[in-house]
């Protein structure tokens, strides 16, 4: 299980929320206290969107609190869209190909929990991949996976419809090759433009997902574990939601994968 | 281009043959002369047989030239059978997972050469892997999915002919894809007791390989490049050559993929 | 705080105490329950004795739970005398040069603890080395300042009156720059012969330690914290302690750097 | 020795000087070509000035030809004023607390020479630092030890004369020491609106330095190397200069550490 935190508005250095609150995310590298584990100490990544269309990347794997890069650039880089990850491997090794954000072109992506079973489903999984995506992988785990499969799903024209279709076909291939069928996924992802999250469990426990307006309401933060700032009013996203952060602000959906028409009711949070 | 070293014989430090002699391996990824680029700093590795059936594995991705790990690991371990290598990227991130030598079970293998056009080929490559094999990759080099390839073809019971069918195999798949067919492959491998070199190249330029007696006639060395000690007196193997070193001494016989019994008439050197 | 482990005895492999038993070295990286803090992630290291007087290295900024080497090296690498050390930094930054063990010559060195206002203090203690100590610093902590300390005074004939003079040293110079005099020591350190510890601090928290034979009785373990074997009987090491293991067993002595012959009453264990 | 190029004018990307051009920085990494090594792997760094004072940096141990991140960095990070360094250690290991640029409150620094008999002199120039700076050291080169003399020598208020005074002091301690006298500095620093750099050698191979309008003549860059564009037009900065580029241009004048005051006669480039 990992941490993250993503953040849309007003362009703000990314310290404001990777380490300046009381409980930033490289706080909770050491101490994540909703997590199924403590310490997410197995590296760490940054993607910001700037000039380009396609984001700016920093990983590493040292431990997010002992790098002296990342309070360097974090403190620099001003941005009005990025996304910040701490993992801690469920499986796959610490290696800069495998921390999250993951990019491919404008798109950034990065996840909090797990494919059970993933090593019995990864073949069929890269057999769906087409071979400009194929050729894409770049290192070993579930989540980099999963987003490839979301591209080539459609993420392009409908992000929830990807995701719902990529989360039914992992769970379809688990059945097919008799393990157990769980996904667990709360993940953000981003093209730029728009900010989207998902909190998703076929079992009853999905990875835990907040949101609230932050820095004087210039933008709204959606994080792992809220910030331990008395000031910031943090909303609790329940279980199967589909969370979409324009300029125009948040709203929310119901994501159930299992319908094939994935997002419900819209309605504004 | 990688340059690389092997050794079958009485145990000797590692040492003896990574970092002592006046060209040592160390020395190669500073100032390599017979390689195509002279600089092999993109990461390197050691794999040594001692007491258990599968080998030690020492892969960072600094230069070696600079690790002052790998010092102090060839100088304290002392072993009959390992190999070295220093790595110079054709493709692929430099990570630990990218290293050689590759290790599977008992097995260990480096390579110093290239697949043209792998990225169009690496598809059907690993399509041709049983799930075990498949499971097994770490990494994203063609150098790893050779090795792979070979355990599938039969590397356990018949290593020239399972390395020849990899080779083809690689060959066809790029006429098939329209690329250029092209596999440049001067590799070393082992099982514990057997080493074995393969020099083959389906064009004029196999990369260069080397043997001689080396410690005092306590063992052999294989090497992309001799050494600059006087004493030793290095024989060059020529192109499509498939060379093994057991207790016995050192045999070469012809390695020529295009023939279906790729291995002929064995000849002692 | 950090947490360490030493062994002398028959020669084992490094994993029996690195990596195998059920509270191992490695698992207390990721949960320490008997120290300041859980999550020892900010580096690593091992030092072992073989056939040169000084001792082998492997020490990497990593946590120790996720490097592959570290497996490797542990499961391959037999000693008579080993000292392994997982990091929480309390200060200096996670670099190589910052992880212990130490080494010079053929001593090797690593500690759990710290001195109070270090930075403060730093200089005086830097200035009371020889030429030859002075150049031999590398990184930049407490703990490798105190281990050329007692170098500097007489580690070689009489170790114990060698760390109480570093000790009373820092203590000294703690009071005449104002600063809190607090020294907290938990060490282990060898020649490669006999393998010594010292429990001690001069507030009522020295970092706990504990020895127990080990390996069926083959040889001597001291640790940070007992391992989660039941059939270990762990013997707890008071404040205060001087542990001496040779050929000949377990000894203990008191350990008072406030007296100027450091050692008292040597008792058997 | 060492390459680096520095950059002052409208703010560009930094991937303009570092890797887009024709022989950039990275480039020089791996084939530069006036430098008594070709190869330049043991770590890399850049600084630039953003909204803050003092500079964001970012430094890593591999070679900067295969640093995903450098890559990505230098093409989102836009600046006015910025360093950048590719190392070929000297002596020092390769740590980030020794690659260059160097930073301390404002001030930035990198260097590429070396101070002959570095070891033996390091002490008296280590004694020369006040308390504060003698505490922000992190590494072990000779390269930041001259930044942090010419910080206590007076940077702040007259560089030339700060870092004649820094140079004086290693010249005349090496004498002390019986050590040959050799000071070979090519170096650039900035306070953040200042650009400087010196070319000095008190032998005949003083580092090489050119200079040259760039981006369209929005800016002025100074490096190690000319790049290997051929609209540029480049100017040797002889030996025995101090260069100075503010908004008004580029200037020159005689540094000469020999003279007590190190600046003559300046004159307009």
């Amino acid at each position: 299980m990992c941490r993250w935190a993503a953040y849309r508005g007003m362009p703000i250095p990314l310290e404001q929320i990777v380490s300046a609150p009381g409980h930033s995310l490289i706080e909770q590298s050491h101490h994540a206290t909703e997590a199924k584990t403590a310490t997410n100490g197995d590296g760490f990544g940054i993607a910001w969107y700037g000039e380009h269309p396609e984001p700016g990347r920093y990983r590493d794997v040292l431990p997010a609190w002992s790098d002296c890069n990342l309070k360097s650039l974090a403190r620099q880089i001003r941005s009005p869209l990025f996304l910040a990850h701490v993992r801690a491997s469920t499986g796959g090794a610490t290696s800069r190909d495998n921390c999250h954000p993951f990019v491919n072109g404008k798109w950034s992506f990065m996840h909090n929990g797990q494919i059970a079973g993933f090593e019995k489903i990864r073949r069929p999984m890269e057999a769906a991949l087409c071979d400009r995506l194929y050729q894409a992988r770049q290192g070993t785990t579930d989540s980099e996976l999963l987003f490839l499969l979301a591209l080539e799903f459609g993420l392009e024209t409908d992000p929830a419809a990807a995701f719902a279709q990529a989360i039914r076909f992992a769970l379809s291939e688990a059945a097919r090759a008799g393990v157990r069928e769980l996904v667990r996924f709360t993940a953000a992802f981003s093209d730029g433009e728009t900010l989207h999250a998902i909190r998703y469990s076929n079992d009853a426990q999905a990875p835990t997902l907040y949101s609230a307006p932050t820095c004087n309401n210039q933008g709204h933060c959606l994080v792992s574990e809220p910030f331990k700032d008395t000031d910031t009013k943090w909303h609790e996203i329940p279980a199967g939601s589909f969370v979409t952060l324009t300029a125009g602000g948040i709203s929310s959906a119901r994501f159930d994968p299992a319908q094939t028409d994935a997002v419900k009711v819209a309605e504004v949070a």
